[in-house]
């Protein structure tokens, strides 16, 4: 085999993506600490605990999952209905890359699996209620793959650099 | 005294609002329950229990407020944060008044009361995040107030009688 086959798109196709299980919370949250400690991309309390953020990340009405790459769990998503009652039709996720496997399409893989997973949910829309307009990358990427900005918050993130910026809802139907 | 004295607007003028403690939760959830039973407003299990009602109106990141008209608690109110971490400072509300008590003022003076407290608990903003479109009345009162609508989510909400219905976010800067 030629070096070549091993370059970035040989991770992208070889992740495996399953559902999280009580084993995975350790990787699970090496992934999150940093995301949440940073406090410029999720409006998560920058100082939550361990417990907190998995409490948040896998339980309640979320479903989390991993994403692996030679058995290394280096993605997370969690998809859970955006509202309760007659609202739940509207799907949320939560995605999160560990800082060592960005740029190795690993994020487009959970989002490519959580767009097929979750009308086998019954769900029947996807949501995000928080993107930050700076995140242009993110924005960027959920707008290539159909979603729509349908609002957006003045000045509804306080990021440690940009100061006050506005967040966007953004939604796909299924 | 003249009985015209003692028409709507007396009632409105002697609402008293204050923070719920725990011995009004009765009176909370005798005007929660039919709210959620008829699931025709809040994105909430129309099939709740009590319990979970009153933890989700009350408790965790909620305050919650009554609202008294002859010591009868008819209203009720909470402010918290809508989003955690550096999105912290934008409120989110949820109103609800005693069926025998519409139309004598006590949801606006609610409102009127939260649009005082949540600046003074340090908010900056408040957004609602799932108006129904079909509820025009709430849309003209927070419109009133000087709530915009920044958002709209197509077919957020199954109607048990108008079937899929839009959500509006309105928000209103303090």
């Amino acid at each position: 085999m030629k070096a070549s086959q091993f370059g970035p798109w040989w991770n992208f196709k070889l992740t495996f993506i399953r559902k999280a299980e009580k084993q995975d919370r350790a990787a699970i949250w090496t992934i999150l600490k940093p995301i949440f400690r940073a406090g410029e991309t999720y409006a998560v309390d920058p100082d939550i605990s361990e417990n907190d953020a998995l409490a948040f990340w896998c339980d309640g009405s979320h479903s989390a999952f991993v994403a692996e790459i030679d058995g290394c769990v280096l993605g997370t998503y969690y998809i859970c209905p955006n509202q309760g009652g007659n609202g739940g039709h509207i799907c949320n996720c939560g995605f999160a890359t560990h800082a060592d496997a960005r740029g190795k399409g690993v994020a487009r893989a959970m989002l490519e699996h959580s767009l097929k997973t979750a009308p086998e949910m019954g769900f029947q829309a996807m949501q995000f209620n928080f993107v930050l307009a700076n995140n242009t990358r993110a924005v960027a990427i959920w707008q290539r793959y159909g979603f729509d900005i349908i609002g957006r918050i003045p000045k509804a993130f306080n990021h440690p650099e940009d100061g006050l910026v506005d967040a966007l809802v953004m939604h796909k139907s299924l």
